[in-house]
């Protein structure tokens, strides 16, 4: 198995605009996407998101290796990339995640 | 301002060698540091801190601009590194670190 490539953090917020505001002011945050459901943020040069977590619980995501990685069910994002979640041994969720057109 | 520069992400979790193991297994991470309280995990080119809950916060960390964004009375790391811990609207911690050295 090769090194994994990072893609992103998600952290679960309450306000996405109340969150951006203080991103942006205490860490230089660019906004890439926003709406009032989610957010993606760049931050120097690591990609965080900004969920609501009744959307998504807050994780790391991992580029998966293969479709075949995913399983047999893998849940899909709005932009068509496929993806799993997986808890560590304490709960904490692990994304893989297969980009689309990769 | 200037972009942020990342440095790393820490999870907690109740066992150190447990996690390491997982983090191994599934996403193939290499070990930098490990002891009984902590570890720093390499998974790709992310730097995935370990962390018992009484010792840190989950966090993200970025490194710090200068000493004096730290204020006046940063904490310091085992490493010689000083660091603040900010919360976002929602609790979620962000580290100010100052690598030693720089």
């Amino acid at each position: 198995m090769t090194a994994r490539e990072f893609d992103h953090i998600a952290l679960s917020v309450e306000n996405i605009q109340t969150s951006i505001s203080w991103y942006k002011e205490n860490l230089n945050a660019e906004v890439q996407y926003a709406d009032d459901t989610w957010a993606m943020l760049l931050i120097g040069d690591v990609r965080v998101a900004l969920t609501l977590p009744t959307q998504h619980p807050p994780h790391i995501a991992f580029i998966a290796e293969s479709f075949s990685e995913l399983g047999e069910d893998p849940r899909v994002h709005r932009d068509g990339s496929n993806y799993i979640y997986k808890s560590d041994p304490d709960g904490n969720t692990v994304e893989l995640i297969l980009l689309e057109g990769k």
